[in-house]
């Protein structure tokens, strides 16, 4: 996205700035390694691996498309509660590939279990521990329905293994994140930190998606990683409270992948505490931080969405219910008309209107009311007395844009992120394959 | 939609071919007149009025989106059985107008039911029946929002009604189908008739529609009309069976409008026998008609969708219910990647399984079939064996594809049909108001 950000000022939380990446720092107990297994045929890496040498609780959500990945099943049935590794693919999705691509998951855990293993007995002298195919995990993202590459990727797990690095700073993060891309223009990485004590709890996450949906339906694929000593269980309740706002509140097309993945790791480096729960203050400060880095990434997802030149915020304020508020958002999130519109800086409320009837929730339009940005466009079940054009057209011009309906019905609110829908959205996707 | 029908036999129902329109002949008891109301400053006819002289039997469908059109609650509360006139009006959809639209309806309706009443008086010398308010029902199409243009309507309503006329031809039904358009590059119009004996049951359609969604949302509006001698209650179940596998079969965008109506009219004008039911052969004959002139007039509205290039049909079959096999046909008909697929003509089919996916539908990739056309391209869980990239990207040259999901979970089945997102989309619908 070649977005001009002639005012994100406009968009009030803090995204990052574009072209500008945060500083993402080392987790202890982590180690990463990304190569190419020559599946792009250019060279790029399009294989990485994340490895917890001392293990690692963690949590992970998947898609709800009802065709999914092969991974994951396998992830599902791992049942473990700490586990050795991740091993992300791109260019093929492992999805309908049916029994090629289940037999090349044992394939794989298989190889890499033995190749872990043989680390470990390197590095931990005397050991008798072994890496067993159920403390891997897997992620693919890419094209649906092709034959899944396991020979190339075996063949280059032995040197993945070896490039293995526990040393982390942000060039060799944003290594890493770019190894997990498709068609996405820039790698997202996101990092926050908490000071407790003495101590630094960090929280480092990647994600890729171009569009929520991109290359051959974008999967959109997020790891975030942290120090803090956290159990799964506890992870696994940050983790959706974290996707709620943030990953679960953000469309490119309102196509789903079968692919997409959200994992969250704990090295367990740092102790923090016993017995964990929500009410810890460390607790709330963490669910606080890790919040504020899902939301960072989602939105880097969404600004790159594809050909995307616009960011649009949809804020449904005083609905009668969470999930109405979140219906009627994304009714006009995943509006053709309204994204059309919005590309062509049009201030065509009346889709926004569309946008809300379409939901089928039922509202007054007599006490709605319509902002686009600061200005009130509609209300009293009429157009509103001081709508400007002129002076809509103008914010319309920006590139981070903003609807608010408020419904006066309730109290419950909720707010999703959208790009607009523009020629390049078409170019990309028409001619996706070739 | 410059379509250039290749192929359109591949598309087994009979569209009528582009640009050969049907020959619709007259309704007996039905007059009707168009004129320039000058709503859109370039002297095109904007304004249609159907008149019947001794009343219709009717009965209407309307959109189910939540906010609607200031007429659709104005005809649902009229709760005649037998109607005098429908009025309609293109470029203002009366929609979000607050007072001023309601008091317009009155306006409207009080001027068009005293000049009707005196066109009666004149043509049926000593009647005292007058035309009342209620016996009037509306239409309109257009941009909502702004302030409804009533004055320059009222004024054109005795114009309007010296130019009702009782014969009807081909070319007479087509400037009438012309003037309830809007962004439709061309009018819509379906004919049908059964022959009873010595008589002959006519049925004539208009629509518009230009994509479900064109103008500011294209609205959909369909009038339909038969000499028939059909009762209301009667006619709205007829006419129920026969929308939900045309009109309610199509998507050209997933939006919809405000102000979408279907609406049948039995100018009673022909006796075909008392107490009709469904069981009797003249009403099954009547049906199969009317769902025949239906389908056509649904299809004539996708292949004039906005800047659409080729007809998708989507066909689900063997599904375990009637609502399953519709929410996995539209969750693929509205999905953007499909669409963005056909128009580049790329056979990308892991979008089809993404798109049955995401319908929520439980499914089981193991028994699920796709075919493209007459090809197989996915079984048993992954790609068919007999899957030919060559043949299928010459199929996707064709002006209308099908695809076909054969999932194998049970008897129930449904077809839709729409149409690819081109750059003509987001053009028309990027500048719209402009």
């Amino acid at each position: 996205m070649t977005i001009n950000i002639k005012n994100f000022l406009n968009d009030k939380s803090k995204l990052s700035k574009m072209g500008e990446f945060q500083n993402l720092k080392q987790i202890e107990g982590l180690e990463m390694a990304s190569i190419s297994a020559d599946l792009y045929s250019d060279g790029r890496d399009d294989v990485a691996l994340f490895y917890f040498s001392k293990g690692a609780n963690y949590a992970s959500l998947y898609t709800t498309n009802s065709i999914t990945s092969e991974f994951i099943p396998w992830n599902n049935n791992s049942h473990k509660k700490v586990i050795k590794g991740l091993l992300v693919n791109t260019k093929n999705a492992n999805t309908f590939t049916g029994k090629q691509g289940k037999d090349s998951i044992d394939t794989l855990a298989k190889n890499l279990s033995r190749i872990l293993t043989i680390k470990e007995s390197k590095s931990k002298k005397g050991t008798t521990e072994t890496v067993k195919i159920k403390d891997l995990i897997f992620a693919s993202t890419g094209v649906i329905g092709e034959e899944f590459p396991v020979e190339k990727i075996k063949e280059r797990l032995p040197d993945l293994v070896e490039k293995l690095r526990g040393e982390q700073n942000k060039m060799y993060w944003l290594k890493i994140a770019s190894a997990i891309m498709t068609t996405d223009t820039k790698p997202k990485v996101a990092y926050e930190e908490i000071i407790v004590g003495d101590e630094l709890i960090r929280i480092c996450g990647i994600a890729k998606g171009s569009g929520m949906i991109a290359p051959n339906l974008a999967t959109m694929l997020s790891f975030i990683f942290t120090n803090a000593d956290i159990n799964s269980n506890l992870l696994k309740t940050l983790l959706k409270r974290s996707v709620a706002n943030s990953f679960n509140a953000i469309s490119v097309d309102s196509d789903q992948s079968t692919n997409d993945m959200v994992t969250i790791f704990s090295t367990r480096t740092l102790k923090i505490g016993e017995n964990l729960s929500l009410n810890d203050k460390v607790i709330q400060k963490f669910e606080l931080a890790l919040k504020k880095l899902c939301l960072n990434l989602a939105k880097q997802i969404v600004v790159d969405g594809e050909g995307a030149k616009k960011f649009l915020t949809i804020s449904v304020i005083n609905a009668k219910s969470l999930g109405s508020a979140k219906k009627i958002a994304f009714s006009i999130a995943n509006s053709p008309l309204v994204k059309t519109a919005v590309a062509g800086e049009d201030p065509n409320w009346g889709r926004i209107i569309m946008g809300i009837g379409k939901s089928g929730e039922v509202v007054d339009p007599k006490k709605l009311k319509v902002k686009i940005g600061e200005m009130v466009v509609a209300e009293n079940g009429k157009i509103s007395d001081s709508y400007n054009e002129e002076k809509l057209k103008e914010y319309m011009q920006w590139d981070s844009v903003e609807f608010e309906i408020n419904l006066k019905l309730g109290n419950d609110a909720f707010k999703c992120f959208t790009c607009d829908f523009t020629h390049d959205y078409i170019d990309i996707n028409a001619d996706y394959r070739n």
